[in-house]
């Protein structure tokens, strides 16, 4: 279940095994000068078909969406072992309901997949990246938002905290003065090297306007790894500070950041437990990390996630950006999901599964 | 049930009733420098809920994508009466079952629309139009075949056949030679004028190679409204043919278009009935229109719409790009749906609807 089925340049689709690791469909469409966006931190070892299961998110959401905007159609297993195929190999199809993204993101409860369709763009030519750091905690942010304001359309806009900095601050070629508080790392991508130019000059004239500290730009790919090394470090690199991460992606309006990043900073206080934030700031999706190093710390980080999550409802937002709900999210789907719309979720999964053999225990209690 | 109630521009968010006319919102969110983007060509009469019921695609899907895409979350009445909400404010999330696209297509039968939260663009600042004419019916299409693989990616690339040229040809400022046998419209938008106008020769140059009989370039609204007003016109300037016609809407795979332009041409032959095709290139959907005179005409026209239908879905495709199932094509739908995925569609209706009040004989026969 782990093989690449087609690619077919001329239609833009590719069709695979659900076993497929997302970053080998990457590199095989990309030998064909073809691009498929979703980009999880966990492309490298994720199967395509858990992203598909999860509607995974990653680094390239704001120009370019999630999985289910790239999942043409599906071969499933159901529970009583029938074969269902959904969609179809045409970018449009509005043929009764939309079982495709039903299915997408139902985290293996309603069937299993054993064969994906998905949707290719071309690969753009040119690559940009931008670091830049500020000397206060909602620097990187404020730049995000006029980024975005200003009608520029990275690819990605990745938003970093003081305590995340720390971590990085020896991994790759990323340089943070000591006085940094927050950064944002910015990728333009497109076919057009010199409007890629003038974007990436607007964008730094914002964070210099936003009082960055320092910005860096990388054209190559060696330079660009060097930037990102930073970023893809900040998992890993965490449990320097502590032993145990309680790792939350909550995602809010985009004009609301700044006011979650407060409140998860005053929960923060009231709990005692070192919080970091990274995540994609184009979005809205932050990465919470509550940080623990003792066993007898969770019942507290747990309390510090409820009222984090409680906080972003609140603002119009979402336990979930792109994680899902699985087992560790469960307990708490009912902060945001109402009563009669769980009801109607769990007809659902009894329709398509009245035994609950299909991963049982995950989404609901 | 037709006021926008919110529009929220720094969170690229806009709020409304379902009664909006798609164009008023359209508007209503361009005075704020915001786009929203879904665009069928009933935009100046349909309702926003009709169109999220439908899932309505429209004229920028190539570059754009349709309806689905541009929905964030729904409040929904059941048929039992009971009110759900669905989505959120937040540009991703992955909390429970995908129910906003389960609901957008479902063609009013599984639920009533009350309020629905759109995503919204930056407004683009350019626009481009060109339009160029070509002396062999496959011209317009392998132009804009070269156009996708050339990595240009238009907001509009819309095809037109003889029969629609000579239908249209006294509409508007566009001039189309007597030997004019397809066309091509191209419109390109972005926010810098530049790149555009070198993406515009770019097309420029691929028509000529495709041995464009004329090639005309508009860049201001009046110039623009004059090229677009024969692609405007096409639909009702078809009853100078005919006094019906039956108009469908197929979408197959990007590079089955021109072969399924031919398979058209050999039914058009078999059933003695002309038939004019137009339609959205970039995307694989052809609006098939089956031009009928007189009543005793229609059985041969339906069977022409059925050897249609089976010819797209064989290629890989489906039976409607756009438009949906509704009373016309229910009995077609089993053309591409298989037995397994219609009960399980029927299954899911009779959850949300067991007495089947909503939209009855709609999808399903």
């Amino acid at each position: 279940m782990d093989r690449i089925l087609e690619i077919a340049s001329s239609d833009l689709v590719a069709v695979a095994q659900p076993g497929v690791v997302v970053s080998h469909l990457q590199r095989a469409v990309e030998k064909e000068g073809l691009f498929y966006p979703p980009d999880p931190a966990s492309s490298e070892f994720a199967s395509l078909g858990g992203t598909v299961a999860e509607c995974a998110g990653g680094l390239r959401g704001l120009k370019y969406g999630v999985t289910r905007d790239y999942i043409l159609g599906l071969e499933a297993v159901l529970a009583d072992g029938n074969i269902l195929r959904t969609g179809c190999r045409a970018l449009k199809s509005v043929t009764g309901y939309d079982l495709t993204r039903l299915f997408v993101g139902s985290e293996g409860t309603l069937a299993v997949f054993t064969e994906i369709t998905c949707k290719l763009l071309p690969l753009p030519s040119c690559i940009l990246t931008l670091l830049a750091s500020f000397p206060a905690i909602e620097g990187g942010l404020d730049a995000a938002s006029v980024v975005v304001a200003s009608r520029l359309l990275p690819r990605a806009l990745e938003y970093m905290d003081e305590r995340c900095i720390r971590c990085v601050d020896d991994y790759g070629d990323a340089h943070f003065p000591p006085e940094a508080k927050s950064c944002l790392l910015v990728e333009l991508d497109g076919f057009d090297e010199e409007s890629l130019v003038r974007d990436a000059k607007k964008v730094e004239r914002i964070c210099r306007d936003q009082g960055a500290l320092t910005l860096e730009r990388a054209v190559d790919t060696k330079a660009r790894d060097g930037l990102w090394a930073a970023r893809r470090a900040i998992s890993p690199s965490l449990y320097r500070m502590s032993a145990k991460k309680v790792n939350e992606d909550i995602c809010v309006p985009r004009s609301k950041m700044s006011k979650m990043i407060r409140e998860i900073q005053q929960i923060e206080r009231e709990m005692g437990l070192p919080i970091v934030n990274f995540g994609h700031a184009g979005d809205g999706n932050i990465h919470v990390n509550v940080m623990v190093d003792k066993e007898e710390e969770m019942p507290r980080a747990r309390d510090a996630v409820k009222r984090i999550f409680q906080r972003a409802v609140a603002l119009g937002g979402t336990l979930s950006g792109e994680h899902g709900i699985g087992l560790a999210k469960a307990s708490f789907l009912s902060i945001e999901v109402g009563e009669r719309e769980l009801e109607t979720m769990k007809n659902i999964k009894a329709l398509f599964d009245p035994t609950g053999i299909l991963n049982p225990g995950k989404i609901f209690v």
